[in-house]
């Protein structure tokens, strides 16, 4: 099987993908796909184009004996998360991939690879429209194309003093399962299935992106840890933060059935999991207090979850309160691939 | 120096770039660049974008000890050569980069490779507007934005019997000067270095393509050699080819320097590598006869020479006609990284 081979067969489709929302165009968006030198996109009048991308190199964002099908879905759920926390609603992907040879015969990775993609790309009808094959180390790089009203993106440097800070979902899931699999630490079996889930099957919060158009000041999505992903927002802002949890319990979907095996973590390591432990790609976002009720009434609409946890301050530098209001600096530091 | 750091002082810039055109409104139409969860990208009323992605892996596409400041020039002239086939103009790339640990340590390289990167994506205007970095084996993913007017791009599946076939430039250098590299033939110094400078300073066409608007019939680049990808033209469009070069010479930039060496290589050799050799990233194009006189004009408007080489058939297939007309059949085969 050659390179033009497996494009054929694994990634090129003839149908446009369902969509899940016919009225936003998006097939006339794309004017031209897979298949020529370039791929042709025509946002509607008046939309920008938002646009990411994110690349997946194995061992280092995957292990190497991955779910293929989970690797598809991951690879393109990092990148959705992008436009998510942009308030875009996704058009259309390239792929890039580099292969080693025994990767490329292995039709059963690849057929499993491709419709964990496909699967997730038809659900928000996102459409494949190019890419790249090679040889090489296995690697993924996808670029993610959406679309939203020009001038109501969800920036980074929107966040003012006094606004709120929310987070959506549960944060540290990923990180529990990343470190049982690397043998960090031990997890029960059904625990670890559960946050295992949560590392390679991550859901990017598009909906709630959407839904708080015009009322978040602020967003970004959490890949490399909440403090890590405030900590951009706040830089880009000019501005610092508390966070004041009055139930920090929220913060780890699996934590209730790691109380049940007590022992195991104690609640400063769990807490610590949960502010820096990224692979979450749930969303971090500030909205000014007069908008709870909007940011109630966005995360319903989205069916996705939200939290307060703390509060935006004119002064730099990111704070926790304890339970009777002191506070205590948190090092405002994202993963770094370098460091 | 961790991966922020590495963003910052490399690759992040305050200034837009120089435009080669300001007409086309470039600034405009990036909205807002490297930094957040997207860049955003608007293109003018009634245009489309042109998307292409191409992905340069260590040991594959380039040699390790590769000049850091032509990887830089060639990881992006690999992919502007696709606006130009397909006649767009340039607005904006984004870049992932994987580095290895000791590579993310050495400035000097990384200050050449945007070196060599920023002053190609300067001449044509062309914004770095976002990417990703992380650590892993050395693998460079770039994406190119480029615009061009809705319903004017120059396709692959245009070409129609009775269309000339038109190729610009030289063929067969950067497959002479790999050959000698790789030590599979010896070169003469003098013409290496000549021969090299095609394979890791690739002009792309962007001229030639924007004069071809409206005048090729369909266009590709020379990336995997001119049988292959002019064999992806005659998929695409249903037809066939007979190739009939009344002066090979042409071929190679370096072929007069290779006969005063003479007795290296043989003419069937020569005519092979120009035909097959790849990595050249001219333009191959079909125009209908009655055009040629406007394709010579559009040649001289682009100052980038073009040579009339065949025409196209109804028939497919793709033959090599001699001196006395007689035709033989060529395998129309691109390169395969799989194969």
């Amino acid at each position: 099987m050659g390179e033009f081979e497996l494009i054929e067969r694994f990634f090129k489709r003839n149908q446009p993908p369902v969509l899940a929302n016919q009225a936003r165009a998006a097939i006339n968006s794309i004017a031209f796909g897979i298949g020529d030198d370039c791929a042709l996109l025509q946002p509607a009048p008046g939309m920008q184009l938002a646009i990411s991308t994110d690349m997946l190199v194995e061992g280092r964002h995957f292990f190497a004996d991955v779910d293929p099908e989970s690797l598809g879905h991951k690879a393109l759920a990092v990148n959705l998360s992008d436009l998510a926390a942009m308030g875009a609603e996704p058009l259309a992907c390239t792929l890039a991939l580099a292969l080693p040879p025994e990767r490329a015969r292995d039709e059963a990775w690849l057929g499993a690879f491709a419709r964990g993609l496909f699967a997730l790309a038809d659900e928000h009808g996102c459409a494949l429209i190019g890419g790249d094959t090679t040889a090489g180390p296995l690697n993924l790089c996808i670029t993610v194309f959406g679309q939203l009203p020009a001038g109501q993106a969800l920036r980074r440097d929107g966040a003012r003093a006094g606004d709120d800070v929310w987070v959506s979902g549960t944060l540290g899931d990923a990180r529990l399962a990343l470190g049982a699999l690397r043998g960090e630490w031990p997890l029960p079996p059904d625990v670890l299935d559960a946050a295992r889930q949560r590392l390679e099957r991550p859901t990017p919060r598009l909906a709630l992106g959407l839904a708080l158009r015009g009322i978040a000041s602020a967003a970004a999505d959490v890949s490399d840890g909440l403090t890590g992903d405030l900590g951009h927002i706040l830089q880009a802002s000019g501005v610092g933060a508390v966070l004041d949890f009055e139930d920090a319990s929220f913060l780890i979907a699996v934590r209730a059935d790691l109380t049940s095996a007590d022992g195991l973590f104690d609640s400063a390591f769990l807490l610590k999991t949960a502010l820096t432990g990224g692979d979450d790609y749930e969303l971090v976002f500030t909205a000014p207090p007069t908008a709870r009720s909007a940011v109630q009434a966005a995360s319903e609409r989205a069916a996705t979850p939200v939290t307060r946890i703390g509060r935006i301050e004119a002064a730099p530098g990111l704070y926790l309160a304890d339970a009777d209001g002191r506070t205590a600096p948190l090092a405002a530091r994202a993963f770094d691939h370098f460091a």
